[in-house]
């Protein structure tokens, strides 16, 4: 058994009194249950003053002795026995892997403990949100994306990495985050900037945007990975840096977004670790195409996918600001929608040498 | 203009060249045009002696004085000034980026320079053989994925970095990894390990087989980008060092190989520079299974796509050689794949510590 870390210790505990708890109903000749939050959209909603998007307070028991829960409830405790394992050992392993490692063929039988990992998957949410511990902490990672540099020395599993000197290439940010993996040593970071695009984070490191500006660039291939989320939120909280993000004028821009701000409806258990409710929306804002005098030749018309999308989220609760209905309503008046590489059309360092400083200048977000 | 570096100094030579002879053809009075060597499949052929799919010798001529071909003419130029005007910049961009700087609507017309970015690609694919420079050298970037530690201090960009001390992340892969960013300071690797999923190098990092077995570890996260594959090539060919691939046991993960190894036909006129036709397969063989005694609910049955693009493999000229012949018909006989991740039913660290290392110790890999 490895030297467990404070993180990891509290995290067997806890998965440890679960199955205590269990063996107690057994033992007293009681029907044994594991208590778990629900998770459907039922039991999701935003809580105006925290400004995220949350779990209700509804559960439902799972009961052994019930034809129709015996076998999640046994998948509960193998799922849980894995994970007690892996934190025990000190390894990490991929939701894909503890769905091999868990399939047996169950005694004589030709029944699989699993089946798809589409059945082990949602174990580990109820797992998650059972034992009120993000999966990371359960040990097991996500796929994962993104990279970062900037002003700011980290350790990472006991290496000590300099963010100033990465390169081209910066550091490849990893899916599990938390302080028992990764600890902030020293920065002279006055904030971060989380850019949807890789190619546009390498324009940024190029121009040592980040030297210049002293801030920490992100990139997450798109729509964050969970370790760049968390990795962001840590930042915000821990170093009290503010968050600037910066995506395409899209629906799916503004969604990354709204994500990284207050968390997302299928993963609401998560929100209070993952979303930074303080996040600005730098750009590209509805209105930049007019600001920034974009030809209208790099415009792309919406189609109708994007404009139900973007009507739709006229009707998110957390995007009833006055502010927030304007920037949305434009988008949906003009029909069009602007990548980030659109602004190279007015030169291929325009974007980090005038739009984000003037932006930042002008203090031209939203919130 | 930024001081130019020799190979970024070639490059721009490259390119004014053909501009000059397109010049110097307007001023002699003729019509002028660009000799472009031909990208379709009955150009590309199997080269047996140097063992890559290369292109053959057939070109064409587009004109400048041709109603069929001014357009592509035109394009052609435009983006090659644009290249151009990067390398003299001491600039990168992304192709998406390149698209947008060269969009321009035609003095008073409606006429875009380009409508979509598939108009610009082609010509880029274009650019690049008539001045046989891979776009890297033209300083246009490819998306990236993937990460790399080992044994190995490189600089990148100036800076100095110790991938022995990368923690769990890893240095993030850039897609640009041409001499003149990246070089390699001093290693102690004695081979090179690509592994297709980024899980299960994570697997390999954690475990820090790379510092036990003295080898470099990459993954491209699935089909390795540009980036990877020329790095890998690059490790081969300037530090001697052997490379080992470790893919799924599929058609995706043996297409995965075999574009390592030989190039793609999509591709084939960078072959010379992109692949490395002794990278040696490590696994998943489809002997595997016996050899490995995993059991048969790991097991993934083949569909109707799978088993066709098997039995096509069958008939790649690359695979001619009779251990490929048995190992491919083992695939299709038995009729199920495995993922690498099932290995993991033995154990989470079996492919570290028992899978790989008798691999490579019963040299059971095939070339």
């Amino acid at each position: 058994m490895a030297r467990l870390d404070a993180v990891s210790k509290q995290t067997a505990h806890k998965i440890e009194k679960l199955a205590e708890t269990v063996m107690r109903s057994v033992k007293g000749g009681q029907n044994p249950f594991v208590e778990i939050p629900i998770r459907s959209l039922a039991n999701v909603k935003f809580n105006e003053k925290r400004r995220l998007v949350e779990l209700g307070n509804q559960k439902q028991r799972r009961y052994f002795f019930n034809v129709a829960m015996a076998k999640k409830f046994m998948q509960t405790f193998l799922v849980s026995d894995a994970c007690k394992e892996l934190i025990d050992a000190g390894k990490t392993t991929s939701i894909r892997d503890l769905y091999y490692i868990t399939k047996h063929t169950i005694g004589e039988t030709k029944q699989n403990t699993f089946e798809e990992q589409d059945e082990s998957d949602p174990i580990i949410e109820d797992l998650e949100v059972a034992v009120d511990a993000l999966r990371e902490e359960l040990h097991l990672f996500a796929s994962r994306k993104g990279s970062m540099v900037g002003p700011i020395t980290i350790r990472d599993s006991g290496d000590t990495i300099d963010l100033r000197r990465m390169g081209s290439g910066g550091w490849a940010v990893p899916s599990i985050v938390e302080e028992n993996v990764i600890q902030f040593v020293r920065h002279e970071a006055k904030y971060i900037l989380l850019i949807e695009k890789d190619a546009v984070w390498t324009r940024f490191n190029e121009d040592k945007f980040w030297k210049r500006e002293r801030c920490i660039i992100l990139q997450g291939g798109g729509q964050p990975p969970r370790g760049v989320r968390r990795l962001v939120q840590r930042l915000h909280s821990e170093l009290k840096l503010p968050v600037y993000v910066l995506v395409d004028n899209d629906p799916w821009g503004f969604y990354i977004y709204s994500v990284m701000k207050q968390g997302s409806i299928n993963l609401a258990y998560e929100s209070m670790r993952m979303a930074v409710p303080d996040a600005r929306f730098i750009g590209l804002s509805s209105f930049d195409k007019e600001a920034y005098q974009l030809p209208s030749n790099v415009a792309i018309k919406m189609d109708e996918g994007d404009e139900a999308r973007a009507k739709q989220m006229l009707g998110y609760p957390w995007f009833q600001a006055k502010q927030w209905q304007r920037e949305i309503q434009e988008m949906v008046r003009a029909g069009v929608k602007f990548e980030l590489e659109a602004l190279s059309r007015r030169g291929i360092s325009f974007i980090t040498e005038e739009y984000l400083p003037r932006k930042l200048k002008e203090k031209d977000w939203l919130e």
